[in-house]
């Protein structure tokens, strides 16, 4: 049984659930031997690109990076977890793009008005003050993905329920080794 | 036969021959269904590192940021081959103290008189001319390895004799899968 490598992209606000998702996702996987990595947003940028503003230029040439490493793992059979906000369309599109193995996005769905009366961190409260000059869904645009292969509702389902939704995604595209 | 993923870190000067050397391995890892991956220092300049110079500090954030992607691949079962100068010995040392899977050090040895007469990029006449303010060898040391895991002499050998070192080395390390 080989396994097949395939990049989970998830996408979403700050606060939507893409960490505390990917992590659930990926210690399912682990659990089964599959060889996973998460690339989390804020690890990436301590170790890939430090110094980047929030600007979109800076934002997209973060998710470069990260669709850079994700491919190299994706390609040597890992299934390589994203979990950066990536706003923008077009740049999602370009990973995509750009993906020599299966590209998966995974929509975190959370309505704005959910994630910032949660505001986990505390950084909706400091946008809307203005600390934080460039925040999604405030004071910079989130572009929803059109179609993406898997939507998970975190302000209504449970992580449990998300996680089986992408596990058995996966499962139905055989990128688990057995469908 | 589950393949144990290392670092093969080439370090030495501009023109030694790490790009050709990385490559030559490579090709034969991979003609031995070997897992591998090349990050060699032009493309993971245009893809993780832009816009960062060759100042010390920018310097050791590129070499930093190739040793955290070649530890997730070798991590999972890939050879990672680095084809960085790399001249600081600090840094180096970092990378290799950061690494989970065991780190091999090949120093491309070639002595300046003589890349410096081949200069095939033509960089150290710019660099000679002032046109190249920061350069390896020049205008900046180059703090060969104290104590690498494997020595090429690229001027005296040929490439096929240097390749054959490295492999040489993994196959006695145990890191071909047979010893």
């Amino acid at each position: 049984m080989q396994q097949h490598g395939c990049i989970l992209w998830f996408t979403g606000l700050s606060g939507a659930g893409k960490s505390t998702l990917s992590e659930a996702v990926a210690r399912e996987l682990r659990a089964q031997g599959v060889a996973v990595e998460v690339l989390d947003g804020d690890e990436v940028r301590e170790n890939l690109s430090k110094g980047l503003s929030f600007s979109k230029e800076d934002r997209d040439t973060n998710v470069r990076r990260i669709a850079f490493v994700a491919n190299l793992l994706a390609k040597h059979g890992v299934i390589a977890i994203t979990a950066a906000i990536s706003p923008y369309r077009a740049i999602r599109a370009e990973a995509r793009a750009k993906s020599q193995a299966p590209f998966i996005e995974v929509f975190v769905d959370a309505p704005l008005a959910v994630v910032e009366a949660r505001d986990v961190k505390g950084l909706y409260k400091k946008a809307r003050a203005g600390e934080i000059p460039v925040f999604t869904g405030i004071s910079d645009p989130y572009e929803a993905p059109l179609a993406p292969e898997v939507t998970v509702k975190t302000g209504e389902e449970s992580i449990a329920q998300s996680t089986s939704k992408v596990l058995e995604h996966l499962r139905h595209a055989g990128l688990l080794g057995s469908v």
